[in-house]
Protein backbone atom coordinates (compact mmCIF):
# COMPACT_ATOMS: atom_id res chain seq x y z
CA UNK A 1 0.00 0.00 0.00
CA UNK A 2 1.04 4.10 -0.28
CA UNK A 3 1.98 3.97 3.13
CA UNK A 4 5.14 1.92 1.88
CA UNK A 5 5.91 4.33 -0.91
CA UNK A 6 7.93 6.29 1.41
CA UNK A 7 9.80 3.53 3.20
CA UNK A 8 10.32 1.59 -0.23
CA UNK A 9 12.06 4.97 -1.55
CA UNK A 10 14.56 5.06 1.63
CA UNK A 11 15.11 1.55 1.03
CA UNK A 12 15.65 1.18 -2.99
CA UNK A 13 17.65 4.42 -2.85
CA UNK A 14 21.16 3.07 -2.48
CA UNK A 15 20.16 0.61 -5.65
CA UNK A 16 18.10 2.42 -8.02
CA UNK A 17 19.88 3.52 -11.41
CA UNK A 18 18.70 5.81 -13.89
CA UNK A 19 17.95 3.30 -16.20
CA UNK A 20 15.08 1.55 -14.07
CA UNK A 21 11.22 2.31 -14.03
CA UNK A 22 9.56 2.50 -10.30
CA UNK A 23 5.80 2.27 -11.08
CA UNK A 24 3.66 2.92 -7.92
CA UNK A 25 0.44 0.94 -8.34
CA UNK A 26 -1.32 3.05 -7.37
CA UNK A 27 0.07 6.06 -6.34
CA UNK A 28 -2.36 7.31 -4.12
CA UNK A 29 -2.16 11.49 -4.26
CA UNK A 30 1.35 12.39 -4.38
CA UNK A 31 2.69 9.00 -5.28
CA UNK A 32 5.64 9.87 -7.42
CA UNK A 33 6.12 13.71 -5.70
CA UNK A 34 7.24 11.60 -2.16
CA UNK A 35 9.43 9.05 -4.17
CA UNK A 36 11.01 11.47 -5.81
CA UNK A 37 11.52 13.81 -2.91
CA UNK A 38 12.73 10.82 -0.74
CA UNK A 39 15.29 9.88 -3.19
CA UNK A 40 16.12 13.64 -2.96
CA UNK A 41 16.96 13.73 0.20
CA UNK A 42 18.80 10.06 0.24
CA UNK A 43 21.27 11.99 -2.09
CA UNK A 44 19.83 10.08 -5.11
CA UNK A 45 21.46 11.97 -7.90
CA UNK A 46 20.72 9.93 -11.16
CA UNK A 47 17.39 9.17 -10.90
CA UNK A 48 15.40 6.58 -11.95
CA UNK A 49 12.27 6.78 -14.25
CA UNK A 50 9.38 7.02 -11.65
CA UNK A 51 5.70 6.51 -12.62
CA UNK A 52 2.25 6.25 -10.59
CA UNK A 53 -0.94 4.96 -12.05
CA UNK A 54 -4.04 7.19 -11.21
CA UNK A 55 -5.79 3.25 -9.35
CA UNK A 56 -4.87 -0.09 -8.84
CA UNK A 57 -4.49 -2.04 -12.10
CA UNK A 58 -6.57 -4.78 -10.32
CA UNK A 59 -9.73 -5.34 -8.67
CA UNK A 60 -8.46 -7.83 -5.57
CA UNK A 61 -8.75 -8.46 -2.39
CA UNK A 62 -6.19 -9.60 0.03
CA UNK A 63 -7.53 -13.37 1.07
CA UNK A 64 -4.25 -14.27 3.16
CA UNK A 65 -0.38 -13.55 3.96
CA UNK A 66 1.19 -13.07 0.63
CA UNK A 67 -2.26 -14.76 -0.98
CA UNK A 68 -4.51 -12.31 -3.41
CA UNK A 69 -6.96 -13.33 -5.36
CA UNK A 70 -7.45 -10.70 -8.61
CA UNK A 71 -11.14 -10.58 -9.99
CA UNK A 72 -10.59 -8.54 -12.96
CA UNK A 73 -7.78 -6.05 -14.75
CA UNK A 74 -9.07 -3.03 -15.80
CA UNK A 75 -8.95 -1.70 -18.98
CA UNK A 76 -7.78 1.85 -18.61
CA UNK A 77 -5.54 3.22 -15.86
CA UNK A 78 -4.10 6.57 -16.38
CA UNK A 79 0.14 6.86 -15.91
CA UNK A 80 2.23 10.05 -15.25
CA UNK A 81 5.86 10.14 -14.48
CA UNK A 82 8.23 12.59 -13.33
CA UNK A 83 8.71 14.43 -15.55
CA UNK A 84 5.65 14.65 -18.05
CA UNK A 85 7.84 14.42 -20.69
CA UNK A 86 8.50 10.39 -19.89
CA UNK A 87 5.22 9.19 -20.23
CA UNK A 88 5.41 8.27 -23.64
CA UNK A 89 9.06 6.59 -23.37
CA UNK A 90 7.74 4.59 -20.10
CA UNK A 91 4.21 3.67 -21.43
CA UNK A 92 6.62 1.97 -24.97
CA UNK A 93 8.88 0.40 -22.28
CA UNK A 94 6.27 -1.70 -20.09
CA UNK A 95 3.31 -1.79 -22.81
CA UNK A 96 4.01 -5.32 -23.31
CA UNK A 97 3.89 -6.86 -19.79
CA UNK A 98 0.87 -4.05 -18.63
CA UNK A 99 -1.05 -2.77 -21.87
CA UNK A 100 -3.62 -1.29 -19.98
CA UNK A 101 -1.73 1.81 -18.71
CA UNK A 102 -2.68 4.77 -20.97
CA UNK A 103 -1.03 7.98 -20.64
CA UNK A 104 -2.19 10.47 -18.00
CA UNK A 105 -1.25 14.18 -18.49
CA UNK A 106 0.84 14.59 -15.39
CA UNK A 107 1.06 13.57 -11.67
CA UNK A 108 -0.90 15.52 -10.67
CA UNK A 109 -3.89 14.92 -12.55
CA UNK A 110 -3.45 11.24 -11.20
CA UNK A 111 -2.79 12.10 -7.90
CA UNK A 112 -6.07 14.19 -8.08
CA UNK A 113 -8.01 11.83 -9.94
CA UNK A 114 -7.36 9.56 -6.62
CA UNK A 115 -11.10 8.98 -6.19
CA UNK A 116 -10.63 6.34 -3.42
CA UNK A 117 -9.84 9.78 -1.50
CA UNK A 118 -13.74 10.45 -1.22
CA UNK A 119 -14.66 7.38 -1.62
CA UNK A 120 -13.47 5.38 1.13
CA UNK A 121 -12.28 7.06 4.17
CA UNK A 122 -15.78 9.20 4.66
CA UNK A 123 -17.89 6.02 3.73
CA UNK A 124 -15.97 4.21 6.57
CA UNK A 125 -15.76 6.08 9.07
CA UNK A 126 -19.88 7.62 8.80
CA UNK A 127 -20.90 3.97 8.66
CA UNK A 128 -18.40 2.94 11.33
CA UNK A 129 -20.77 1.35 14.00
CA UNK A 130 -22.93 -0.39 11.11
CA UNK A 131 -19.35 -1.88 10.04
CA UNK A 132 -18.41 -3.33 13.95
CA UNK A 133 -21.82 -4.54 14.53
CA UNK A 134 -22.54 -6.39 10.98
CA UNK A 135 -18.69 -7.28 10.32
CA UNK A 136 -19.42 -5.04 7.21
CA UNK A 137 -22.66 -7.13 6.12
CA UNK A 138 -24.16 -4.62 4.07
CA UNK A 139 -24.23 -2.93 0.56
CA UNK A 140 -21.41 -0.07 0.81
CA UNK A 141 -21.98 1.85 -1.55
CA UNK A 142 -26.04 1.34 -2.14
CA UNK A 143 -27.13 1.31 1.84
CA UNK A 144 -23.70 3.06 3.01
CA UNK A 145 -23.91 6.03 0.69
CA UNK A 146 -27.45 7.07 2.00
CA UNK A 147 -28.97 10.71 0.87
CA UNK A 148 -27.13 12.25 3.88
CA UNK A 149 -23.91 10.54 3.56
CA UNK A 150 -23.57 11.65 0.12
CA UNK A 151 -24.05 14.84 0.44
CA UNK A 152 -20.57 15.26 3.33
CA UNK A 153 -18.79 12.78 0.44
CA UNK A 154 -19.98 15.66 -2.34
CA UNK A 155 -19.11 18.18 -0.23
CA UNK A 156 -15.57 16.55 0.51
CA UNK A 157 -15.32 16.08 -3.37
CA UNK A 158 -16.31 20.04 -4.20
CA UNK A 159 -13.38 20.71 -2.07
CA UNK A 160 -10.51 18.00 -3.90
CA UNK A 161 -11.71 19.88 -6.97
CA UNK A 162 -11.05 23.25 -5.38
CA UNK A 163 -7.47 22.29 -4.39
CA UNK A 164 -7.25 20.78 -7.89
CA UNK A 165 -8.25 23.93 -9.49
CA UNK A 166 -6.08 26.19 -7.59
CA UNK A 167 -2.81 24.33 -8.71
CA UNK A 168 -4.52 25.03 -12.45
CA UNK A 169 -5.87 21.18 -12.96
CA UNK A 170 -9.34 20.36 -13.75
CA UNK A 171 -9.97 16.89 -11.76
CA UNK A 172 -12.57 14.91 -12.61
CA UNK A 173 -15.97 15.14 -10.40
CA UNK A 174 -16.84 12.14 -8.25
CA UNK A 175 -20.17 12.55 -10.19
CA UNK A 176 -18.82 12.19 -13.64
CA UNK A 177 -16.30 9.48 -12.95
CA UNK A 178 -19.05 7.17 -11.97
CA UNK A 179 -20.36 8.49 -15.35
CA UNK A 180 -16.85 7.80 -16.93
CA UNK A 181 -16.54 4.91 -15.27
CA UNK A 182 -19.68 2.87 -15.12
CA UNK A 183 -22.08 5.02 -17.41
CA UNK A 184 -23.96 5.64 -14.12
CA UNK A 185 -25.97 9.31 -14.15
CA UNK A 186 -27.75 11.22 -11.80
CA UNK A 187 -28.49 14.70 -10.56
CA UNK A 188 -26.44 14.51 -7.40
CA UNK A 189 -23.65 12.02 -6.46
CA UNK A 190 -26.21 9.82 -4.38
CA UNK A 191 -28.27 9.05 -7.53
CA UNK A 192 -25.39 8.61 -9.43
CA UNK A 193 -24.00 6.21 -6.51
CA UNK A 194 -27.69 4.21 -6.60
CA UNK A 195 -28.08 4.35 -10.34
CA UNK A 196 -24.76 2.27 -10.48
CA UNK A 197 -25.49 -1.83 -10.66
CA UNK A 198 -21.59 -2.41 -10.50
CA UNK A 199 -22.09 -1.43 -6.85
CA UNK A 200 -24.41 -4.21 -6.36
CA UNK A 201 -23.58 -6.61 -4.10
CA UNK A 202 -20.34 -4.78 -2.99
CA UNK A 203 -19.95 -5.17 0.84
CA UNK A 204 -18.53 -2.72 3.57
CA UNK A 205 -15.01 -3.39 4.65
CA UNK A 206 -14.98 -6.01 7.79
CA UNK A 207 -13.00 -3.72 10.00
CA UNK A 208 -11.80 -0.27 11.14
CA UNK A 209 -8.46 -0.98 10.88
CA UNK A 210 -8.84 -1.32 6.78
CA UNK A 211 -6.73 0.18 4.24
CA UNK A 212 -10.05 2.55 3.22
CA UNK A 213 -8.93 4.48 6.69
CA UNK A 214 -5.07 3.43 7.30
CA UNK A 215 -3.83 3.66 3.60
CA UNK A 216 -6.04 6.12 1.92
CA UNK A 217 -6.20 8.97 4.99
CA UNK A 218 -3.01 9.86 5.23
CA UNK A 219 -1.78 8.94 1.77
CA UNK A 220 -4.85 10.24 0.24
CA UNK A 221 -6.46 12.75 2.18
CA UNK A 222 -3.98 14.61 4.19
CA UNK A 223 -2.14 15.45 0.83
CA UNK A 224 -4.60 16.93 -0.32
CA UNK A 225 -5.70 19.50 2.69
CA UNK A 226 -1.97 19.87 3.26
CA UNK A 227 -1.89 21.12 -0.51
CA UNK A 228 -5.24 23.62 -0.05
CA UNK A 229 -3.70 25.21 3.34
CA UNK A 230 -0.20 25.62 1.09
CA UNK A 231 -3.12 27.43 -1.89
CA UNK A 232 -5.34 28.73 0.80
CA UNK A 233 -8.56 26.59 -0.42
CA UNK A 234 -10.56 25.96 2.27
CA UNK A 235 -10.64 21.89 3.05
CA UNK A 236 -13.02 21.96 6.13
CA UNK A 237 -15.16 18.64 5.48
CA UNK A 238 -11.47 16.51 4.17
CA UNK A 239 -10.30 17.94 7.77
CA UNK A 240 -13.74 16.54 9.64
CA UNK A 241 -13.47 13.28 8.31
CA UNK A 242 -9.34 13.17 8.82
CA UNK A 243 -10.12 14.01 12.42
CA UNK A 244 -12.95 11.43 12.99
CA UNK A 245 -10.92 8.99 11.54
CA UNK A 246 -7.53 10.06 13.60
CA UNK A 247 -9.73 9.77 16.75
CA UNK A 248 -11.50 6.39 15.70
CA UNK A 249 -8.31 4.65 14.92
CA UNK A 250 -6.65 6.56 17.86
CA UNK A 251 -3.56 7.38 14.85
CA UNK A 252 -2.38 11.12 13.79
CA UNK A 253 -3.08 10.56 10.57
CA UNK A 254 -2.32 14.52 10.11
CA UNK A 255 1.12 13.70 10.85
CA UNK A 256 1.78 10.40 9.23
CA UNK A 257 0.18 11.73 6.42
CA UNK A 258 1.74 13.08 2.97
CA UNK A 259 2.23 16.77 3.50
CA UNK A 260 3.77 19.91 1.17
CA UNK A 261 6.86 18.86 3.48
CA UNK A 262 6.92 15.03 2.63
CA UNK A 263 5.78 15.89 -1.02
CA UNK A 264 9.20 18.23 -1.42
CA UNK A 265 6.54 21.37 -2.44
CA UNK A 266 6.56 23.62 0.80
CA UNK A 267 6.46 26.68 -0.20
CA UNK A 268 6.85 26.54 -3.93
CA UNK A 269 5.01 28.21 -6.50
CA UNK A 270 1.83 27.03 -7.55
CA UNK A 271 4.44 27.99 -11.24
CA UNK A 272 7.32 25.87 -10.15
CA UNK A 273 5.16 23.23 -8.61
CA UNK A 274 3.61 22.93 -12.18
CA UNK A 275 7.42 23.20 -14.03
CA UNK A 276 8.44 20.33 -11.85
CA UNK A 277 5.78 17.96 -12.88
CA UNK A 278 6.47 19.05 -16.24
CA UNK A 279 10.16 19.16 -16.16
CA UNK A 280 10.79 17.24 -13.24
CA UNK A 281 13.19 20.60 -12.22
CA UNK A 282 12.61 23.78 -11.17
CA UNK B 1 -38.78 21.76 21.63
CA UNK B 2 -35.64 24.38 23.02
CA UNK B 3 -35.93 25.48 19.37
CA UNK B 4 -38.72 27.35 20.22
CA UNK B 5 -37.15 28.84 23.10
CA UNK B 6 -36.84 32.36 22.03
CA UNK B 7 -39.88 32.41 19.70
CA UNK B 8 -41.33 32.15 23.30
CA UNK B 9 -39.80 34.31 25.00
CA UNK B 10 -40.56 36.90 22.56
CA UNK B 11 -44.38 36.85 22.17
CA UNK B 12 -44.98 36.02 26.10
CA UNK B 13 -42.42 39.22 26.63
CA UNK B 14 -45.48 41.77 26.65
CA UNK B 15 -47.81 39.36 29.11
CA UNK B 16 -45.60 37.95 31.17
CA UNK B 17 -46.08 39.41 35.14
CA UNK B 18 -43.01 39.40 38.02
CA UNK B 19 -44.96 36.78 40.00
CA UNK B 20 -44.69 34.01 36.93
CA UNK B 21 -42.96 31.11 36.86
CA UNK B 22 -41.51 30.05 33.52
CA UNK B 23 -40.25 26.68 33.84
CA UNK B 24 -38.15 25.48 30.25
CA UNK B 25 -38.34 21.56 30.96
CA UNK B 26 -36.06 21.06 29.81
CA UNK B 27 -33.26 23.81 28.84
CA UNK B 28 -31.04 22.29 26.84
CA UNK B 29 -27.79 24.30 26.90
CA UNK B 30 -27.94 27.53 27.85
CA UNK B 31 -31.88 27.81 27.89
CA UNK B 32 -32.59 30.24 30.68
CA UNK B 33 -29.86 32.32 29.62
CA UNK B 34 -31.09 33.22 26.55
CA UNK B 35 -35.35 33.17 27.86
CA UNK B 36 -33.62 35.97 30.00
CA UNK B 37 -31.75 37.90 27.68
CA UNK B 38 -34.73 37.65 24.61
CA UNK B 39 -36.83 39.28 27.58
CA UNK B 40 -34.34 42.10 28.22
CA UNK B 41 -34.04 42.64 24.94
CA UNK B 42 -37.90 43.24 24.38
CA UNK B 43 -37.40 45.99 27.25
CA UNK B 44 -38.59 44.16 29.96
CA UNK B 45 -38.19 45.25 33.23
CA UNK B 46 -39.61 43.11 36.16
CA UNK B 47 -38.83 39.55 35.41
CA UNK B 48 -40.75 36.22 35.77
CA UNK B 49 -39.30 33.44 37.98
CA UNK B 50 -36.84 31.55 34.92
CA UNK B 51 -36.24 27.84 35.62
CA UNK B 52 -34.68 25.17 33.49
CA UNK B 53 -34.79 21.86 34.11
CA UNK B 54 -31.68 19.73 33.21
CA UNK B 55 -33.47 17.06 31.22
CA UNK B 56 -36.93 16.33 30.50
CA UNK B 57 -39.13 15.36 33.42
CA UNK B 58 -40.91 12.70 30.95
CA UNK B 59 -39.64 9.46 29.01
CA UNK B 60 -42.13 10.01 26.22
CA UNK B 61 -42.65 10.32 22.12
CA UNK B 62 -44.60 12.02 20.30
CA UNK B 63 -47.14 9.56 18.30
CA UNK B 64 -48.83 12.40 16.50
CA UNK B 65 -50.10 15.74 15.92
CA UNK B 66 -51.11 16.78 19.13
CA UNK B 67 -50.18 13.07 20.96
CA UNK B 68 -47.93 12.57 23.19
CA UNK B 69 -47.21 9.10 24.87
CA UNK B 70 -45.48 9.26 28.33
CA UNK B 71 -43.69 5.83 29.20
CA UNK B 72 -42.53 6.70 32.64
CA UNK B 73 -41.74 9.98 34.79
CA UNK B 74 -38.10 10.28 35.83
CA UNK B 75 -37.78 10.22 39.58
CA UNK B 76 -35.30 13.15 39.98
CA UNK B 77 -34.62 15.78 38.02
CA UNK B 78 -32.85 18.66 38.69
CA UNK B 79 -34.26 22.46 38.37
CA UNK B 80 -31.89 25.78 38.33
CA UNK B 81 -33.68 29.90 37.97
CA UNK B 82 -31.69 32.68 37.21
CA UNK B 83 -30.50 34.12 40.02
CA UNK B 84 -29.75 30.92 41.39
CA UNK B 85 -31.54 31.61 45.00
CA UNK B 86 -34.48 31.54 43.82
CA UNK B 87 -34.31 27.47 43.31
CA UNK B 88 -35.83 26.89 46.87
CA UNK B 89 -38.40 29.36 46.72
CA UNK B 90 -39.98 28.06 42.71
CA UNK B 91 -39.32 24.58 44.37
CA UNK B 92 -41.79 24.49 47.10
CA UNK B 93 -43.94 26.51 44.84
CA UNK B 94 -44.37 23.94 42.28
CA UNK B 95 -43.20 20.87 44.23
CA UNK B 96 -47.61 20.06 44.36
CA UNK B 97 -47.87 19.56 40.81
CA UNK B 98 -43.95 18.18 39.89
CA UNK B 99 -42.65 16.56 43.01
CA UNK B 100 -39.69 15.33 40.34
CA UNK B 101 -38.04 18.30 40.81
CA UNK B 102 -34.94 18.76 42.81
CA UNK B 103 -32.58 21.63 43.31
CA UNK B 104 -29.65 22.17 41.07
CA UNK B 105 -26.74 24.10 41.81
CA UNK B 106 -27.27 27.13 39.34
CA UNK B 107 -28.14 26.94 35.38
CA UNK B 108 -24.46 26.33 34.22
CA UNK B 109 -25.06 23.20 36.14
CA UNK B 110 -28.15 22.04 34.52
CA UNK B 111 -27.17 23.47 31.26
CA UNK B 112 -23.53 21.60 30.98
CA UNK B 113 -25.13 18.50 32.55
CA UNK B 114 -27.40 18.29 29.53
CA UNK B 115 -26.20 14.95 28.35
CA UNK B 116 -28.61 14.73 25.52
CA UNK B 117 -25.31 16.53 24.36
CA UNK B 118 -23.21 13.81 23.93
CA UNK B 119 -25.37 10.98 23.23
CA UNK B 120 -28.01 12.46 20.19
CA UNK B 121 -26.36 14.60 17.57
CA UNK B 122 -23.05 12.20 17.17
CA UNK B 123 -24.46 9.27 17.44
CA UNK B 124 -27.72 10.08 14.94
CA UNK B 125 -24.90 11.93 12.24
CA UNK B 126 -22.95 8.98 12.61
CA UNK B 127 -24.96 6.62 11.93
CA UNK B 128 -26.71 8.24 9.50
CA UNK B 129 -27.06 5.53 6.62
CA UNK B 130 -27.80 2.92 9.10
CA UNK B 131 -30.81 5.11 9.86
CA UNK B 132 -31.59 6.13 6.19
CA UNK B 133 -31.43 2.65 4.73
CA UNK B 134 -33.51 1.20 7.84
CA UNK B 135 -35.22 3.56 9.15
CA UNK B 136 -33.73 3.61 12.45
CA UNK B 137 -34.54 -0.34 13.14
CA UNK B 138 -31.37 -1.23 15.01
CA UNK B 139 -30.32 -0.58 18.83
CA UNK B 140 -29.52 3.04 18.93
CA UNK B 141 -26.90 2.75 21.60
CA UNK B 142 -25.96 -0.78 22.18
CA UNK B 143 -25.07 -1.28 18.12
CA UNK B 144 -24.97 2.49 16.52
CA UNK B 145 -22.13 3.50 19.75
CA UNK B 146 -20.17 1.40 18.43
CA UNK B 147 -16.05 0.66 19.92
CA UNK B 148 -15.03 3.65 17.16
CA UNK B 149 -17.92 5.92 17.82
CA UNK B 150 -18.11 6.02 21.52
CA UNK B 151 -14.38 7.35 21.06
CA UNK B 152 -16.14 10.31 19.21
CA UNK B 153 -18.20 10.35 22.08
CA UNK B 154 -15.70 10.40 24.78
CA UNK B 155 -13.75 12.95 22.95
CA UNK B 156 -16.80 15.46 22.69
CA UNK B 157 -17.59 14.74 25.80
CA UNK B 158 -14.11 15.73 27.46
CA UNK B 159 -14.83 19.07 25.38
CA UNK B 160 -17.84 19.57 27.11
CA UNK B 161 -16.31 19.29 30.73
CA UNK B 162 -13.08 21.17 29.51
CA UNK B 163 -15.26 24.40 28.67
CA UNK B 164 -17.40 23.79 32.22
CA UNK B 165 -14.43 23.68 33.85
CA UNK B 166 -13.38 26.96 32.41
CA UNK B 167 -16.23 28.38 33.82
CA UNK B 168 -15.26 26.91 37.44
CA UNK B 169 -18.13 24.05 37.04
CA UNK B 170 -17.39 20.65 37.63
CA UNK B 171 -19.99 18.93 35.26
CA UNK B 172 -20.45 15.34 34.95
CA UNK B 173 -19.09 13.08 32.62
CA UNK B 174 -21.43 10.38 30.16
CA UNK B 175 -19.55 7.96 31.50
CA UNK B 176 -20.29 9.07 35.40
CA UNK B 177 -23.49 9.75 34.27
CA UNK B 178 -24.16 6.23 33.24
CA UNK B 179 -23.06 5.03 36.62
CA UNK B 180 -25.45 7.52 38.46
CA UNK B 181 -28.39 7.34 36.26
CA UNK B 182 -28.11 3.50 35.42
CA UNK B 183 -25.78 1.68 37.73
CA UNK B 184 -24.04 1.16 34.64
CA UNK B 185 -20.08 1.37 34.85
CA UNK B 186 -17.12 0.66 32.46
CA UNK B 187 -13.36 1.18 31.85
CA UNK B 188 -14.63 3.75 29.49
CA UNK B 189 -17.55 5.54 27.37
CA UNK B 190 -18.04 2.22 25.14
CA UNK B 191 -17.95 -0.54 27.54
CA UNK B 192 -19.99 1.63 30.12
CA UNK B 193 -22.88 2.00 27.54
CA UNK B 194 -22.56 -2.01 26.24
CA UNK B 195 -23.21 -2.85 30.31
CA UNK B 196 -26.84 -0.03 30.77
CA UNK B 197 -29.51 -2.87 30.11
CA UNK B 198 -31.53 -0.01 30.29
CA UNK B 199 -30.52 0.78 26.58
CA UNK B 200 -31.68 -2.43 25.13
CA UNK B 201 -34.63 -2.39 23.40
CA UNK B 202 -34.07 1.57 22.15
CA UNK B 203 -34.35 1.75 18.37
CA UNK B 204 -32.42 4.60 16.44
CA UNK B 205 -34.50 7.50 15.34
CA UNK B 206 -36.38 6.77 11.76
CA UNK B 207 -35.06 9.44 9.69
CA UNK B 208 -32.33 12.02 10.38
CA UNK B 209 -34.85 14.97 10.44
CA UNK B 210 -35.53 14.61 14.08
CA UNK B 211 -34.74 16.28 17.07
CA UNK B 212 -31.42 14.77 18.11
CA UNK B 213 -30.06 16.66 14.98
CA UNK B 214 -32.33 19.77 14.72
CA UNK B 215 -32.61 20.02 18.17
CA UNK B 216 -29.65 19.48 20.07
CA UNK B 217 -27.46 20.86 17.12
CA UNK B 218 -28.39 24.55 17.39
CA UNK B 219 -29.84 24.66 21.27
CA UNK B 220 -26.80 21.92 22.61
CA UNK B 221 -23.71 21.88 20.67
CA UNK B 222 -23.85 25.53 19.21
CA UNK B 223 -23.70 26.82 22.93
CA UNK B 224 -20.89 24.92 23.75
CA UNK B 225 -18.56 25.20 21.18
CA UNK B 226 -19.34 29.23 21.47
CA UNK B 227 -18.78 29.56 24.85
CA UNK B 228 -15.85 27.68 23.94
CA UNK B 229 -14.84 29.58 21.70
CA UNK B 230 -15.04 32.44 23.89
CA UNK B 231 -12.89 31.50 27.09
CA UNK B 232 -10.04 30.03 24.61
CA UNK B 233 -11.18 26.16 25.12
CA UNK B 234 -11.22 23.97 21.83
CA UNK B 235 -13.91 21.87 20.77
CA UNK B 236 -13.02 20.70 17.40
CA UNK B 237 -14.71 17.31 17.92
CA UNK B 238 -18.16 19.14 18.66
CA UNK B 239 -17.30 21.37 15.63
CA UNK B 240 -16.95 18.30 13.36
CA UNK B 241 -20.46 16.83 14.64
CA UNK B 242 -22.04 20.46 14.17
CA UNK B 243 -20.64 20.56 10.48
CA UNK B 244 -21.61 16.85 9.63
CA UNK B 245 -24.97 17.77 10.68
CA UNK B 246 -25.13 21.24 8.93
CA UNK B 247 -23.92 19.71 5.95
CA UNK B 248 -26.48 16.34 5.74
CA UNK B 249 -29.64 18.19 6.99
CA UNK B 250 -28.35 21.01 4.56
CA UNK B 251 -28.88 23.77 7.17
CA UNK B 252 -26.50 26.51 9.32
CA UNK B 253 -26.84 25.28 12.38
CA UNK B 254 -24.12 27.58 13.39
CA UNK B 255 -26.11 30.79 12.49
CA UNK B 256 -29.74 29.16 13.51
CA UNK B 257 -28.28 28.04 17.11
CA UNK B 258 -27.65 29.28 20.86
CA UNK B 259 -23.97 31.38 20.68
CA UNK B 260 -22.65 34.07 23.42
CA UNK B 261 -24.57 37.07 21.54
CA UNK B 262 -28.03 35.26 21.59
CA UNK B 263 -26.91 34.27 25.17
CA UNK B 264 -26.37 37.77 26.55
CA UNK B 265 -22.71 36.81 27.69
CA UNK B 266 -20.61 37.89 24.99
CA UNK B 267 -17.67 39.48 25.69
CA UNK B 268 -18.23 39.04 29.51
CA UNK B 269 -15.52 38.01 32.00
CA UNK B 270 -15.92 34.73 33.43
CA UNK B 271 -16.26 36.28 36.83
CA UNK B 272 -19.28 38.28 35.53
CA UNK B 273 -21.16 35.30 33.88
CA UNK B 274 -20.58 33.29 37.27
CA UNK B 275 -22.42 36.41 39.05
CA UNK B 276 -25.21 36.50 36.43
CA UNK B 277 -25.87 32.94 36.78
CA UNK B 278 -25.56 33.51 40.75
CA UNK B 279 -27.40 36.51 41.46
CA UNK B 280 -29.10 37.40 38.25
CA UNK B 281 -27.06 40.69 37.49
CA UNK B 282 -23.39 42.16 37.23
Amino acid sequence: PANGHRFMANTCAPYLKENQIVILNPGRTGGALEFYHTLKKQGVEKFPFIAEAQTFIYASRSIGPCHAKIFSIKNSVPLATIPAYWIPGVLKIIKRAFPQFVPGDNIFKTSFNNIGAIFHPALTVLNAAWIEASHGDFEYYIQGASLSVSKVLETMDKERLEVAAALGIKAMSAKNWLYTAYSASGKNLHEAIQANPGYLGIKAPDRLNHRYIDEDVPMSLVPLTSIGDMLKVETPTIKFIINLASIMRGKDFLKEGRTVESLGIQGMSIKDIRMLAVSGEI
